[in-house]
């Protein structure tokens, strides 16, 4: 069937609005018509060639939809239900898998379509590569069934979306990577949408004191709505200083987390540096190909740690349901982290906006 | 009183063997003769200047003695007792101790003796610095009581000795700071004291699979005895090859601990790459001030950790007296780890030739 889609071809060069062809679902495949997508900092890495990929693609990999058709095996959702998608697709047979580390899948082209099966999507006969093995950005996504999860109808599809990458991805990160501890002290540099899930999920954990770091004075007015208790603000002009010693002396000598949700890597040598002995450093952002994180090993005589944190290291299919809880507690505030709505042909406005910090959760709304 | 020592006055100068004055315990102070002190690499970063501390001084860190007088206040041990000590002393007070961490104490100054007070050791009436407040290579040593174990009087002096650092830092590593899971597998970069402790920790926490990386080739036969399961000769010659890709073929795609037991940035970040998705790489041995470790963060992709460990994250009252029972059950063999022996008077000999790489633990007996 034919959608519309942002198609991308070329570092650079603006996205168009095309019409692609989608095929019919498979046995394991869902085809869901695209209510909502949310644009993550990665579209935008995407776009610019910091993360290369394949091209031409359509990216997108944070939506919700109603389910249109589902292959014959499928067994977890129905036509007209209402779904978010993500993309920790997962096999569910390799080792990874079967230690509880579905994110970590090492076999998900079992939830791909094979080399010589027609492609999910094309145009005029030739394949377009799925990005994330989503698309999302697409009036129409066909996507394997272990991607989607079935949310209650009363929950807002535009608020609902965020769920599949960056709530995902940040609650995730302080619930499930860094597993913070209540009455634990937490530094969060960055505050899009990740950073602000990193803050919420402290917040659920019980965090005593979470200190935001960011370079837009706005922002850490939007951290303090969202649970920070302490706010820096970082950038070489700032009248906070070094926020390694700001955070050193708010935490009367170290923090027990610091996460680094924007990917570079001084940030994530700054997590390590702000650390009190035995803390934790966490890696959510994604840092550009290339890029190498150099540190002073004399940290480590404090056995500092720095971990690494991919997609939350969600189970999605039990994660998600557990925030759409949180949310209908009133514990997890999804509609106020959408900021900024746009249609689908103002999709390059939406990428330059989010790429100059001056938006923090920019939905693409079908 | 008077006892002979081994003082270090410079760097690239030998000790001389002098004669110190030693004084009186004080209200928590134990005095210890000396009967044996393991030689420790950290001894040998000090005398090169690659570790730096304050001079003239008396290294030692790795000592095992018997009682000889005990301050007022003394509890835990008495007059004849036999005893270790480590430089692990702890106030047991602050946040650090509070949190079950006494190795990071950080008061550890209530340990030590005021300013304006008589120094524990001195010559001619100058303070002589005590070295990790022990200062071993000395006939006597004058300790804080939170530096002291009790050991049982039919373990070997010299092999009881080890359990102050060696034993300690690397059993620790794989017990404590690791907590290694049975059926995982283990690679450890350098087969001397600490790395031979690793392995056997590792061997006890039921490693499945434990891989010693060394460039010394009977230091992997070493290894083998201690309870490596594989071994790899690093090394740019090596014909084993690169060791990342031969640890990566041996465990089918990566360990999921390593340890650095030697101290060199290329090693650790040889650990994190060797790692499987979500593997812990710990940095064990001390790397000399001044050196950066440089990483290529993709690694955290799969969530994989690198963490540091201070003196195996000991307990040293709780884990040394653990270690002893697993002595006592043949499953950690301290009597065969000493393979040299030397006098007071050999002690510069043998910090050479530990240094060489030709030697593995080294007691001073006196």
């Amino acid at each position: 069937m034919k959608a519309k889609a942002a198609v991308f071809r070329e570092i650079g060069v603006d996205m168009k609005i095309e019409e692609v062809d989608i095929d019919d679902p498979q046995a394991n495949e869902v085809l869901i018509t695209t209510a909502a997508c949310g644009i993550c900092h990665s579209d935008v890495h995407f776009a610019k060639g910091s993360i290369p990929g394949p091209v031409p693609t359509i990216p997108g990999h944070e939506p919700a939809g109603v389910v249109e058709a589902i292959g014959s095996d499928v067994k977890s959702v129905e036509v007209g239900d209402h779904v978010i998608a993500c993309t920790s697709m997962f096999c569910g047979l390799c080792q990874q898998c079967l230690q509880g580390r579905p994110y970590l899948c090492m076999d998900r082209r079992q939830c791909q379509r094979k080399r010589d099966d027609t492609p999910r999507i094309s145009i005029d006969g030739k394949r377009i590569t799925q990005f994330a093995d989503l698309s999302a950005f697409c009036e129409k996504m066909l996507v394997h069934e272990t991607a989607v999860v079935k949310i209650d109808k009363d929950i807002p599809l535009d608020s609902a979306a965020l769920v599949g990458c960056a709530v995902t991805t940040g609650v995730g990160a302080a619930l499930n990577t860094a597993k913070v501890q209540p009455g634990s002290t937490v530094a969060v540099f960055g505050v899009g949408g990740i950073g602000i899930s990193i803050i919420q999920g402290a917040r659920i954990a019980g965090a005593r004191q979470i200190i935001a770091i960011d370079v837009v004075p706005s922002k850490l007015e939007t951290a303090r709505k969202f649970g920070a208790t302490h706010t820096i603000l970082g950038g070489p002009d700032s009248p906070d200083g070094d926020p390694v010693k700001a955070i050193k002396k708010l935490s009367r000598g170290g923090v027990d987390y610091a996460f680094d949700a924007v990917g570079i890597p001084l940030l994530v040598q700054q997590c390590l540096y702000a650390l009190a002995p035995r803390g934790l450093a966490v890696v959510v952002g994604a840092i550009p190909t290339g890029q190498k994180l150099e540190v002073d090993p004399g940290h480590f005589y404090l056995e500092k740690s720095i971990m690494g944190c991919f997609m939350g290291s969600n189970r999605f299919h039990i994660d998600a349901l557990n925030y759409f809880d949180f949310y209908k507690q009133g514990r997890l505030d999804l509609d106020s982290m959408v900021t900024d709505r746009f249609g689908l042909g103002d999709i390059n406005e939406a990428f330059g906006l989010l790429d100059g910090g001056e938006i923090n959760r920019a939905v693409i709304m079908f």
